[in-house]
Order: C-alpha cells, then sequence, then structure tokens
C-alpha cells in the first residue's frame, strides 16, 4: 500500500507552511431538487457520510519516517474517519453570499490535518434563497486546481432524474462515465493513481521528476527574454510576504455578454476576461492609492494543442505555455486596455511558438507551480517573479448539470496565494456564465470583495465602450 | 511596545505544533433578553466587531526576528483586524448541542495565527432552543485556563438590567469592576501585563524563569517519591500519541446533588467530582475492552492556602500542589470508589504538606505544564507521566451573571491535549452547577461524546449507592 510521492507533489508539501497552505479548493452552488423536504440538506449530508467504500485517491495519506528514509510517501489511513472529511456547516442569518464567501474564506484559510488524507467537504446550509453550497478542499500534493475541479465535475449528470448517485469520494467500479463532463479519456478521474492527477508543472512526468534539471531549464528560459516575457513586471500590494488567512470572493457573468465585447473588437472571450480583470484591478489599487505608473503583468496558461500536459488551458487544449500579458492597467480607457491585452497576448502566443521546448517547459513550469519555483528563482538572483498574478482561465462543462437532482448552478474556484503573489484569479466556465474566483491574503490584499463590484463595473464599462 | 516573553510563555510557543495547538478555550451559552429581536445574535456581533479601543492584552501578538536574536517578543499588532478575531458562526440544523458540540470541536481544533493576536471569538447562533453560544479562544501563552475563564467571566455583571456593557476585548480604563466575580485584587484581568497573566505554572516568577534550574528540581522532587506521587499509572489509550483534530463535551449537573452524595460519606465535593469521573472512565474503557487492570491515575491540582501563586484550586484557594490521585478505577462498585478516591485525596494532600516547598513547586510545575515538561522529563529517564490525566476543577461564580441583559446559563472550559495525555478534564462551577468540559484528540479518544452519558450513570449510580 507505500507508494512514494512523486518529487512535484512531495515539494507541495515541503513548500506548505503555516502562511502558504498548498490546497485548492471548489465552492459549488446548487438548486435543491422538486419536492426536497425540510431536512433535505441533513439527509444529503447522512447519506454522504455513509459511503462505505472509499475510493483509493481519498484514502491516501502522506507519511514519512525512519523506514521511508525520511522521504514522503502515500500511505492508506487505517483509521479512515469519513466524519474528520465530511462535514456539515451552516451560515448565520441573514444567509447571503457574503455570508457564505466568509465562511468559505475561513475554510480555506486551515491547513489540512497531514495525518489523514488530504481532503474535507463541506455541506452548507443556510443561504436565505434555499440553494446549496458545497466547499471541497484538497491538498496540491493530490490533485491541481484544474483536475480538483474536473473531480468535481466528474461526478455529476446532465439527467435531472438521475438517482443514486455516488459521492465523489465514493469507489465506483460500475460507475458509467456521466455524459457532457470534459474528456477523460479511458479512466474516471478518482480511479487514477495520485501521481497521474499531479500536473502541477504541466510538464512531463520525466521533466517533474528532475528538479535539479529544472532549475538550470528556468534558469536559462528565463534569461533568454523573449516578447512574451517581460523580468519588469512592478512591485504592487499583491507582491508581498503573506500571512496565512484568506478572502475569497466569486461571482459569475453571462459568457454571451463577455461574448458580445469580443466580437465587437476581435477580442478573444479569454481577452475580454483579462481585460475585466485588468479594469477591476486597476480601480480597486487606485482606490488604495497603490496602482503602479506601469502596467501590471499576468500570468495567463494558454494552450498550444500539444499532447505533453494534463493541464488545461483557455483554449480548451493542453497549456504547454504561459504567456506573460500586459494588463494595460497604466490606460483610462476600457476600450484601450482591452485592445492592448488582445495585442499582448497575440504576440505572447507568437514568441512563445516559436520558442524551443526547453523554454516553453521553463515557462510553463514558472506559471504552474510558482510556489515551489520562487526559492528556486530566488537562488539564480531573480528576485522577483516576472509578473504580478496569475490569471488561469479553465473551461468547464458546457451544459446544466445535477447531483442527485440537484442543479449546479454555478462553481467557484478557489485557489493558493503565496509569498510574492497573494492574489490569485482563477476562472472557470459553466452553463453559459463564467465564473471568476478570487483568492487572496486577507491581509495583504485588503477590501478583496470590492472586485467583484469592479469586475462587474468593467463589464457594464466595456459593453459601453464598445457600444454593445 | 515591545516586551519579551517569560520563558514559560515562550515554552508554549515551542512546545506548539500541528497536533498540540497550545490554545485554551471557553464555551459560553447565553440565555436572550426579553425582546430580544430576530435579529439580536447578528446585532450583538456587530456591536462587538465595532470596538474601538482595544484592551492591550488582545492587540498583543509573538514576533521574533534577528533583531530580536530569535527570540520571542510581544510587539502590539499594527495592522489589528478585529474581524480575524471576532467571527459570527450558525449551526446547522436541527441546532441541538450535538451540533454546537461538534461545532466547538473543530473550532478547537484549528491553529491560531501567530502573526495576530492570540485569540479567536465566536459567536454561534442556531441552537433550536433559542440560546446564544459564545467559544472563546486564546493562546496559553497568553493566559492559563483558569484565567481564560476568570477573563471570560470578568466582564459579566451580577445585574440583569445593566446596558452598554463593552466586549471583553474592549479597554475600559474607566470600568466599574463588576459585582459577584472572583476577586482578582486591585486590577481588571485584562488591564494586567500580559506577563501577570502568564501563570501556567503555578509557581513563582522567578522559578518561571529558570527551566534550567526547574529541570533539577523536578527530577529530584520526582525521584524522592512521597505518597502522593505515583510513577506507576498503567498504560492506557489515553496514553499515546495524539492527533491534531479535537473532540469536545460538555454538560452540567446540578452542585445540590453532588453535595448530598458527598455528605452522605463524608466525601468533599471535589471527591464527588473525581468519582464521576472514575465511574465515566471505566464504564468508556470497559466497552472498548481498553480498562487497565490496575487504578487509572489522576493528576489533581490543591489549594494549599499559600501566595506563591495565582493558579486556583479546587478549595477556592491558590493551588501549588498537585496530588496524585487513585481513581479506583479497577473497583466495580461506585461506593468503593468515591470512598477509595477521598481516601488518595486525604493522604495525598496530608504527603504534599509534608513535602518541602522543592518538592511542591516539582509536583506544580509538573501538574500546571506537562506539555513543556514532558520532553524534559523524558531527558530525565522519565518516560511518562505519573498519571493518566489531568482533573481540573475550578471554582467560577456563584451568582447568576448577565451580559448586557444576557444571561449567562453555562460555561464549560476547553484545555489542550498532549502527546501521552489524550484527554483533559476541567470542571467549573457556575450559578449552583458543576461544569464539566472533557477535550480530547478525536482520534486517540473515540466516542468522546459517550463520557457525558457515562457521567450521567454515574451520578445516579452514586445516588443510588449511598441512598440518596
Amino acid at each position: 500500500m507505500v507508494a512514494p510521492l512523486d518529487p512535484t507533489s512531495a515539494a507541495f508539501l515541503y513548500a506548505e507552511n503555516r502562511s502558504m497552505p498548498m490546497h485548492v479548493g471548489g465552492l459549488q452552488l446548487f438548486k435543491k431538487p422538486e419536492g426536497a423536504g425540510r431536512d433535505y440538506i441533513r439527509e444529503m449530508y447522512d447519506e454522504m457520510r455513509q459511503v462505505e467504500d472509499i475510493a483509493p485517491l481519498y484514502l491516501k495519506r502522506p507519511h514519512r519516517s525512519i523506514r521511508t528514509a525520511g522521504q514522503w510517501v502515500w500511505v492508506e489511513d487505517e483509521q479512515f474517519d469519513i466524519e474528520h472529511h465530511v462535514r456539515h456547516s451552516a451560515l448565520p442569518r441573514p444567509g447571503r453570499i457574503r455570508e457564505l464567501l466568509e465562511l468559505t474564506s475561513r475554510l480555506h484559510g486551515t491547513r489540512l490535518a497531514r495525518e489523514r488524507p488530504l481532503w474535507e467537504s463541506h455541506i452548507i446550509e443556510g443561504l436565505r434563497d434555499g440553494r446549496v453550497a458545497m466547499y471541497h478542499k484538497t491538498h496540491h500534493a493530490v490533485v491541481d486546481g484544474i483536475s480538483a475541479m474536473r473531480l468535481l465535475a466528474s461526478v455529476l449528470s446532465t439527467d435531472p432524474d438521475e438517482r443514486n448517485m455516488p459521492a465523489m469520494w465514493a469507489k465506483q467500479p460500475e460507475r458509467a462515465r456521466p455524459t457532457g463532463t470534459v474528456d477523460r479519456g479511458e479512466h474516471s478521474l478518482s480511479d487514477l493513481p495520485v501521481q497521474a492527477l499531479r500536473t502541477a508543472l504541466g510538464i512531463s512526468a520525466e521533466a517533474a521528476g528532475m528538479p535539479a534539471a529544472l532549475v538550470k531549464t528556468l534558469s536559462k528560459g528565463l534569461r533568454n527574454e523573449t516578447s512574451s516575457l517581460s523580468l519588469y513586471a512592478p512591485r504592487t500590494i499583491f507582491n508581498q510576504k503573506i500571512t496565512g488567512s484568506r478572502r475569497f470572493a466569486a461571482q459569475d457573468w453571462p459568457i454571451d455578454r463577455l461574448r458580445a465585447i469580443g466580437r465587437a473588437t476581435g477580442a478573444t472571450l479569454n481577452d475580454v476576461v483579462l481585460a475585466m480583470c485588468s479594469g477591476a484591478m486597476r480601480t480597486y489599487l487606485l482606490e488604495l492609492d497603490a496602482l503602479p505608473d506601469t502596467s501590471l503583468v499576468a500570468m495567463v496558461p494558454v494552450g498550444l494543442k500539444a499532447k505533453q500536459s494534463q493541464v488545461a488551458s483557455a483554449e480548451g487544449g493542453n497549456a504547454v505555455g504561459s504567456v506573460m500579458v500586459q494588463l494595460a492597467t497604466d490606460l483610462p480607457d476600457p476600450a484601450d486596455r482591452l485592445a492592448r491585452i488582445h495585442q499582448s497576448m497575440v504576440d505572447g502566443k507568437r514568441a512563445l511558438s516559436s520558442m524551443t521546448p526547453v523554454q516553453i517547459m521553463a515557462m510553463s513550469a514558472l506559471g504552474q507551480a510558482p510556489a515551489i519555483l520562487a526559492p528556486i528563482l530566488r537562488m539564480q538572483g531573480i528576485v522577483r517573479p516576472p509578473y504580478n498574478l496569475i490569471i488561469s482561465n479553465v473551461p468547464g462543462p458546457r451544459t446544466t448539470h445535477y447531483w442527485n437532482g440537484a442543479q449546479l448552478l454555478g462553481t467557484y474556484p478557489l485557489s493558493i496565494p503565496i509569498n510574492g503573489m497573494a492574489l490569485n484569479i482563477t476562472c472557470t466556465s459553466y452553463d453559459g456564465n463564467m465564473a471568476f474566483g478570487l483568492t487572496g491574503c486577507r491581509r495583504t490584499v485588503p477590501h478583496l470583495q470590492r472586485l467583484l463590484t469592479h469586475l462587474d463595473d468593467e463589464v457594464k464599462a466595456l459593453e459601453r465602450a464598445v457600444g454593445v
């Protein structure tokens, strides 16, 4: 039952400390099915706890001792206690989204216990509109954020009448693959060995297994500057040391609205997403009197239709590259910002396609695992990351999904702020909406929730600016 | 603004790790005042967050750096964020005490952030009977459990009509000392410097400042065996390595019932409390097929009317001694157990009074701070503590107390399980009831809440056995 952790997974355990918990999360909102009784959530919770056979992924805990020569290995938790992992929570009144985000922030700010499998699921009641929330957290040593979101989706169905659907952590040898989920090949995700899910670096297993070689590669790739790589991101309040408490904010917007803006200007959906972030951050930083004179730079993972990686890109393919995008936060006009972002993306992707595989790998590694690479970069004399924040955009299911008749209304990703990168924005699409998940250090990024208002204002500003 | 931590406080920071969070807690139940509206708890929460002037005790955070030569010092948190410390939580339905204890267990199992002042207060709504709960946690580097309970009580009033009472963390230069609270001398507790509250060792500041001298003293005191000191406590499931998650159970019983049992047998109230614990643990261990053949030994702090200490004892004086009590868990009859416990206490106290001050200090130190002393003892070749668990009994206010008209119905202490001591029982009296707070490691002490039923059964069994 003992399997060694691959070096990347282990790196996430080593890099973790109290101010940098290394878990990703997902917040889901469900609509109760027709005829759900007063005790629906309690019954759902009871059902979820009564899973007898747990999938291997959810039974593994990390372990190291003298017998493992101090190395981390995966072992099965022989005292598995499902009540530790599956929890029932409630919101104080009035039970608005505000109270939900507050609870989710708090849950995301505590570390997973290493004596146990590295996950927790919280069923949350008390939303005044009767919706049901679920927050799930998993250690980055087990899955990366994208795989985590896919795991959450992988147990859903497109059929509102389907019942007897097991919980995510149930072992399901006979489970038919739900329709409409992102294609994962032959296997259901939770049946894969832990190692196969570890795609944090977004590069081949070979490279992930060679941190030493990677350092050289990175160093080379970074020094060999290309237009897609800026080492001159300005200092911002986001690029400081962080503390352990978190603030999470999330909201979604109809994709049709964003697409209309894109169509009017020749920009992609992803360009519009970036422009929203840009405008929102500009307003936010202006309010704090902390806007740098030069543009913020975002690291954006992009797809190159290559096969080396399991990491999804904004275009739906596998991402093996990352583009450093000028967010144009120095420009006052929304349309100007969108145009500059669009151009920056085009340039970046062109540069990327002319990079050598080694350079691409370096870029990609840098983007996907800054937490474990930052110290390495520092050793190489690169004192700060060449970007201010990471903005990922991961496509999700396009159609409506259900869990035992409960309709999934929205799904929002929570990520990992790290020292020097106190804010993370991850977007994911689902059922016609683009969901934004903003995870920040509570102390370094004050009033994080204001960014939601600014994002909404920016959609309206872009619509006005491009005339849709 | 910089004050060094005394060595004892610092020891609690050094001893802390993920499986041994070093904070104490208190759970309080209040009855809403007459005419409280639907939003009473939300309003109470808002009021508590709107404190402008924070008492010094609640503003200090520990800090160490190269400039402090790696030593811990107290500094003021210049980015004090009251929303991090004062939190609003809710219970899932049906909102029974069971759900409250589950939430409290969870809150007690997460560590306090060291970048901030070491405390959190949670106002909890959702009890189906309409009561309001408060859970407060404070690091042991700031206050010991007894001082923490007193701090909680120190802001209450005996007057149900008193209003405009500030929150515990408010700075109150002009605050009149509420009547009916335990006498604390000239000062209100929260006005004392942090150091004066650190009474963990229950010994003079001089000794607390001399860990090295203490080691010798302890070693001497322990080897110089007396009848009050048994080095032969049996191994039990409680005396294992622990994990970081917690289970808390609490309940109270009318003191009149317990006193009646005592009167009928010549035993003290404290003897009856110990007999309840003994019977409950016997049943609990029998059910798990884990009852040792020989009696469990409890460390019980007792009072000697000495002035060297601020630690309260079961008799209301200052405790400077600890007695190792044979709990008589090997005897099947409740009355026999009570008789043996009574005798063991009498013997122990007699032995204690004939000990030298140095020996008493050693006993006391051992009892009050096992977490930091266990490693020292191990170095001295004493491989396990000479007792199975600590049972403290701390008198609280005898009359009904109120906070802005809300009646305090009950108050329950949460303590610190440590490696080798997975269960802690702390009792405190208030307004005619004896409250039991049981804090255990969730993994090492399974089904902790069963002990409550066993405690209740034991009261009845004792009543039958002694004929009251």
